[in-house]
This record gives C-alpha cells, structure tokens and sequence, in this order.
C-alpha cells in the first residue's frame, strides 16, 4: 500500500483526486489535505480522495508522493511547513504554472532527502474550486514535468506515472524553457485579452462599442474572466519572460499596422499565408519537427502504486537533452 | 406585390433571403441573383429565394428594395452595372463591413432617383457560402443602418422593415461613426489575432509553443480561420481606423507591460477592476448610458411588403442625432 497526498482541494486538486481515483488502483491511499473543513468534507463527499486530514504534518506522513495543488503565493509556506515532515525519498511536486521560482523554493525550503519534480497540467476551466472538479479534466493535455537536477530517478518515476495515470501528456524541460513556452501561449495572452477589454471599457463611447461588439470581440477578451488572483500571480511569478513576449506581441502588431500600407496583393497574401498556417496547426500536422511525445510501450514498473512504461525515464532524460539544446539556439537567435 | 432583390447568394445573402422568408409575407416575391449558376441553383433548392436571375439587370427589374451581398471591393461593379435599371424611389443596401467608402461609392455610382442606406449586420460564422446559410442568423444580432444624408424616408423605412423582419437589432449611425466602433470591436481584433498567431509562428520554436498551446491560445488565435479574402477587404476599406485602434491597442499593451512593475497589490486590482467589469458586461447592465434601441412598439405600416413600426423612422432620426454628438464628443477627447 502506497501513500499519495494532495495538499489542496480546489479545481485543481480534486481534479486530480478524481483522476487517480478512476484509474482504480487497489494498493493506492488518496489522502487530501485542505484548510478548509468545507472543501475536505466536499471533496471527501465527492470521492476526490479517500481520506481527509485537517493537520498538514500528518496528511504527508508516511506519503511517497506529496501533490501541492495551492495557489502559487501559498506553495512557499506550505513546503515550509511539511518539509520536516516528509518520508525520507518522498517525491514532492506541484501545480503552478511559473517553475523556476518554485523550483527555488524547493531548493531553499525543502529537505534534502527529498525530490522536487516541478508540474504543470495544461488544463483548467474559469469555474474554479472542488465543485468543478472533474476526472476527465486532464485527458490529453500537455502536462510538463520539470525535476531539480539532483532529483531522483525514482521520483521523476513517480511523477510520471501520475501524469501517464491522470490520461495527460508528459513533457519534460526545463524550468527557464517551461516559463519561457508558457509565458508566450498561455500568460501573455491574458495580458493581451485584458488590454483589448479595458482599452474600450475606458472609453466614454464604451456603451456604444459593447452594444456593437459580436462573438469576436467576446471571445478575444474572455480570459478577462478568469479569477484574478490567478492572473495576478502568474503576472507575479512570471513577470520577466510575459514582459518579454509582450514586447514581442507589440512589434509584431506594429508589422500589421504596417502591413496594411501595401497593395492589396500584399495584404491579401499575409492573412492567406497566416490561414493556411492555422489550418494545418488545427490540423495536428505542423509540429513534426521535434521529437515525438513518448509513446509508453510497455507499461511494467509499479512505483509508488501507479503503473508506468520502464524506459519513459530515459526516453525523457533524452528530450529533456534535446531541450536544454532548443534553449541554447532559442537565445543564440534571441 | 413588392419585389426585393438579394445580388450575391453567399452566406450573408442566403441567410436574408431564408430570414425574410420565414417571416412569410405573402406579398413580397424574393428574386435572388449570383454570377455563379450551381450558386443559384442551390439558394433556389434551399428555399432562400422564390425565384433566381442569371441577369442582374432582370434581376433588379421592378424592385423596391435591392440587397447587395457581395464582396466589399465587388460593389462597385455593381453598382455601375445595376445603376440603370434600377426602378425610381428603389432603396438600395448593402451588408459589406464598412461603410464610409461604399456611402461614397453609392454617391457616385447610383441614380439620383434611388436612395443608398447602408447596411450592416453584425452576424456570421467562420464558415462561408450559401451551404452554410440559415434563417436564425440575425436573430438578436445589431444591425447597423447607416444612410446616406439625401435617402428618402421610404427608403430608410424600407432597409428597417427589412432589419425588422430578420429579427436584429437595427442601430442607426453615421458611416465614420460605424467604421470607428467596428474598427474597434471587429476589424482592429482580426489584425490582433492573427499577429498573436504569426508572432509564435515564425518563430524556429513553433512545434514546441504549438503543442504547449491551450485553449486560451487557440481560441485568441480562432480569428486567422475567417475568410482570408474578407479581413484583406476589411484592411483595405477601413484601413484609417484599423491603425488608429492598433495604436490604441499597443498604448493598452505598454500600460499592462508596465503594470507589472507594480506591487501586488495594484496588480490585483486591475485584474479584479477589469474581472468585475466584463462581469458586469456580459450581464448586460454596463451599458446604460446611451438612449435605450428603439422598442418598435406598434407595428403597422406595410412598406415594401414588410411590417414596420411606424413610429421608428422618428425614433432613429432622434437616435442619429445623438450619434452625431457622441462623434464630435469623442473627437475632442481623443
């Protein structure tokens, strides 16, 4: 019988819980951790976990893998606070989506006799909380996985087979290569859907722009409606790489405003061009030119209770190779 | 019997002609013309015309109101073809997604004895063509109605009926006022959109931002799938107010850059600010401040075969008056 605890309830969390729990392994204990008594009774209702415990020291007790599913402000004082209590080998990760600062604070805060093995599931919804939690909230997602250098093999192992279990695609990099992919597709743009809100909305013509703006506007801006302390975090934890892709943002924006002083030909050439491009991103058959995600082919090992492929951890420490090289050139070009 | 006339069978023109249809006025006989015959073929199998004409001149022959559906930099042509055979006192409309340069296209290219009230529904789908075309397209949708300062009240009358039947929301503006609001909340966001695409792209790194992308970057990006033919003509007809909306923008998008320098605590409440509002947005309580769209009360005067509140015409007037004042309002400010 092998322990897993997962400190915090919410969306996250519980989704988590929920996945875990539906992949139906027997000699796994799902124990949950919440500072609210509401949401351990919630998620204790919904079968999230198997178990509550409102004292944090004893939910990791004993547990080989800790999953810190807080907000990103909250994950120092909790790796604070369960640090002298973690089993000696335990495999502690997370789900912020900055890492290089909370691999930091693993470095800084946790034992040494423990692994940090960053994640970060590329799913959510904008309803949050243990309510909205839901098994299936992973199912093909990315998830990337970003370990310490000095974690251990059977951690990294750990984390994995959490990810493999949960249905997600594993990723591995880099904590400077995640923050880099993420500041540019998923933190950036909240910045970019917020701006094209309140630029109107500080208007005085707003009334007139909102009663004309159709699904396109709406849709643009709807990262506005995500919880804003999340957004304010990642602007927080991430500050450095989605000041750099706005700058970016903004010069490409100025080579359309340009764009739109040429011929017609021209013009019409760059949005064909821009179309055809999307239309095969949709399509899944543009991004063939890195290696393929891992294709798991034999699943063996048990560790930690969850079933994973043997050779995933090589296939990986070889991506994660190929990675620390697309960074090399990625800032030789910059 | 009143005849009206839909020229381009596309999605746009297809859709009208289905919605003027389901409204079943038996006294209006719907004549439809495309240049292309398995086009025509199909509007009459769909039922969105009682009959097709393969000679645009035949096609407008006796009719009292003419719908032009085609392409923005195809109006011309059409207009200098349909000119003179059009019938004295006809309204003529259009639904192309600017309006400043077809107003000044109709002023020279149409009779005298017509009038011009541009027209633009602020309605579509990604995917284009008659095969896609349906009745409920308009439904609730603002529409914009922008006529030309010598259009006849039995014109305005005639494209408002029109609005009326297909079920939108008519919204009477000024031809620079339109192309200012919609530049802002329709074709700026195009340009925004695809640049948020092509800035990742083109870049040696695509494959791994594109397999890190969620849905907030797919659905920000969503705009580069529209018809890369449209947004060119978009650029091109209102290319003015397309740079002024991307300066803005880029202003917006420095003053977040810079929000980031900022403490936490001013970080948190912009998103909160901006969260609260677009609440209050979607809601539909934000937007009070204008004089409400007319409530088209009484419906009784039949003209061109369609019923319209009688009382609208004076309602619009009343309402284009204010439109007026918020332009020069809006011009001092900036």
């Amino acid at each position: 019988m092998s322990r897993i605890t997962i400190i915090g309830l919410g969306l996250i969390g519980g989704s988590l819980g929920l996945a875990i729990k539906a992949a139906g392994h027997k000699d796994v204990e799902l124990v949950g951790y919440d500072y609210s008594g509401r949401v351990r009774r919630e998620a204790k209702k919904r079968g999230a976990v198997d178990d509550v415990e409102g004292n944090v020291a004893k939910a990791v007790d004993g547990a080989g893998l800790v999953i810190v599913a807080v907000p990103p402000v909250q994950i120092i004082d909790v790796f604070k606070e369960v640090g002298p209590h973690l089993s000696e080998g335990a495999a502690v990760t997370d789900v912020a989506s900055s890492k290089r600062l909370v691999l930091q604070w693993a470095d800084e805060f946790l034992p040494r006799y423990c692994s940090f093995v960053g994640g970060h599931p590329m799913a959510g919804k904008t309803d949050q909380g243990i309510e909205n939690a839901e098994a299936g909230l992973f199912k093909g997602a990315p998830y990337a996985v970003v370990p310490t250098t000095d974690a251990s093999e059977t951690a990294v192992r750990s984390v994995l087979g959490m990810v493999e279990t949960i249905g997600a695609t594993a990723r591995f990099m880099a904590a400077d290569e995640h923050d880099d992919l993420v500041g540019a597709v998923s933190h950036m743009p909240i910045l970019a859907s917020n701006a094209l809100f309140t630029m109107l909305r500080g208007t005085e013509s707003w009334a007139d722009f909102g009663k004309m703006a159709g699904p396109a506007y709406r849709d643009l801006t709807r990262l506005v409606d995500g919880d804003p302390q999340m957004s304010a975090e990642i602007a927080l934890t991430n500050k450095e790489r989605i000041q750099y892709w706005l700058d970016r943002y903004i010069l490409e924006l100025n080579r359309y405003r340009d764009l739109l002083d040429e011929d017609e030909e021209t013009i019409f050439n760059a949005f064909f061009d821009a179309n055809l491009q999307r239309f095969r991103f949709l399509q899944g058959d543009d991004l063939d030119d890195v290696p393929p995600v891992p294709e798991m082919p034999d699943k063996g090992a048990v560790i930690g209770g969850l079933m994973l492929s043997p050779k995933l951890y090589d296939k990986m420490r070889e991506m994660m190779k190929h990675s620390d090289e697309t960074i090399e050139r990625s800032r030789r070009r910059r």
